[in-house]
């Protein structure tokens, strides 16, 4: 097999009805033809860094050293917010510094960040810095001319307040996904085999632990703790949202 | 050219929303990094057997020989349910033993179905067997490397009821597509120039030999009997749903 | 690295809960197994062409030379309609010759239209065109076999009236994207600085120009006049939809 095609992947609030990431794709493939594209997501609702945040940080923990990833939740294009490069766990985020950033920064340390400088030199419009800027640059370093992507030192990013729960006190709910399944902050280290999650239950296995429509906590699949009803759309039945605390019993 | 790179397609009901389809294509690309990746939906109503089913066939009877199909749609997940590995055609199937196949066995025998052993040797969730084993025992196969991938004799895969009508009374709808087009399970074989749908009319070449706003049955892009509204959404003005039986005059 | 690999783009109003997407890229690698495939968009309303031709005026202006774009909105399918193969800027488009090239025609002229000859030998159906015609033609240009895709001189290609604004006389909405910003047909070159969009005010430079629910006009990503409501869905808060005249102060 030949050397590896760079992975570049895109998270972003575009929705799937207009062309811009198709307008994205174009500028990495512009500088990297041999690039292998991956959607993360483009249904982050409009302007919800915290859910781009949750997604960027589950693209990191799913691909491989070398992959790029290219994350535009961008409410503040054309003020002054600062874009950044962040290296992760030999990976690359390319993102405008407002934030997006926070689920890695929380939870894949060490996140080294940097200001991204580089900028084409010419056709930089005001309102679409992701194709104008952020995908070039991914496609530059994607094919290997990084030198070309000016960076300076960053002190520190901005970061959502948003944090693991160090404690069981801490517990809030910070995602609902497509099947309606509310993950927590709740890291699985927090949890023994008697955490009782009030209203739900101790903490299972897996969805068919319990009967089809009956409630059930488990460590989700990025490791944190999810609350679910089995074959249901938990948020509505629960009628629990992003933000929710989540009570335990002892 | 060089040697074709392999084709790995998706099919889920994991919707667009979230990352877990990329965590699927992450997995595929640590063994296969060469893989061509696509889609075929994602948008499989949660837990919808039956759909995904038909929505496997048709990626079947489109692709060519090699190419490898994931098909997540698993509300057993965590149970005792088995994984199976199809071959139909030249093309490998990889997908729960929950009925996901019955559209592909219906229609394009041969089948040869396996049980699917290979388990990875650590990471695997309770909750997210795409993920954990079916996409990379699929990027194993894709990357030339089926040897690695263990499998024994399936006696017989679990099949949904929904058969093909042998006869016009057998004659129901089993998908309704995003135009609002109703396909049946009747395939061309079965009708006659006279063939005569009740409150449709005789059976069409194509949508624009009616006019706008009325009803046509004609044999649809997969060869089986469609009812449709040109230019209209069928379901809502005829008032049929998947599992409507479709009636004839002679 | 190796001869850039081509770029096949797809615009249709399938939607993405079916197969039909997958059914024309499975046509396009059969006869160009290394082709780069990049979505669009597939989530034209159905059957809206003026909305496809826009998505398809984007793409060709970011896309690069040597590009091929399959666009599908084609309602009448089945029946005399041509089909066409457009040269536009070193790019290839391929469509039902149903208006779906008027907004690429009159933005970036020059355009060269011709009729589309070729067709399969076998298995062409009478209502998926994209899958069975246009999809396979663009595999073989993109394999560089463009010679056995059979053409002729096509007069002039059936254009929907929609039009550049020759003065601001003649401003109208013509697009409303996902974030509810609304795209008129208006370059900036007819911009000046004391251009006053009425009820809305001067033309500025982004988004963050107003406050924040605040409407704004401004020079979009595709140098057309838009106008927004500043982090808001402006089309439903200023009530505007694809048509409404646009109004300026002098």
């Amino acid at each position: 097999m030949s050397a590896a095609r760079p992975i570049i992947t895109f998270i972003t609030d575009f929705g799937l009805a207009d062309a811009y990431v198709a307008e994205m794709k174009a500028s990495v493939l512009r500088h990297c033809p041999d690039a292998t594209l991956v959607d993360i997501t483009h249904q982050i609702a409009p302007q919800d860094v915290l859910a781009g945040s949750i997604a960027l940080e589950r693209a990191l923990s799913a691909f491989m050293g070398g992959t790029i990833h290219v994350a535009v939740v961008d409410p503040g294009v054309g003020t002054d917010r600062k874009l950044l490069v962040a290296l992760i766990h030999g990976q690359t985020v390319l993102a405008p510094d407002n934030g997006l950033i926070t689920w890695a920064y929380r939870r894949l340390n060490p996140v080294s960040t940097q200001e991204l400088l580089w900028r084409p030199t010419e056709g930089v419009s005001k309102t679409f810095h992701g194709r104008d800027i952020l995908a070039p640059a991914a496609g530059l370093i994607g094919a290997g001319k990084g030198e070309l992507v000016p960076t300076r030192r960053l002190g520190s990013p901005v970061l959502l307040e948003v944090d693991i729960a160090r404690s069981l006190d801490d517990a809030q709910v910070i995602h609902i996904d497509h099947f309606g399944n509310l993950t927590t902050n709740v890291p699985q280290e927090l949890l023994t085999p008697d955490t009782y999650v009030r209203e739900i239950g101790k903490v299972r296995a897996t969805y068919s632990d319990v009967e089809i429509g009956e409630p059930v906590a488990l460590v989700g699949s990025s490791g944190l703790l999810e609350i679910a009803v089995r074959n249901q759309y938990a948020a509505t039945q629960l009628d629990l949202a992003v933000g929710s605390k989540v009570f335990f019993r002892s």
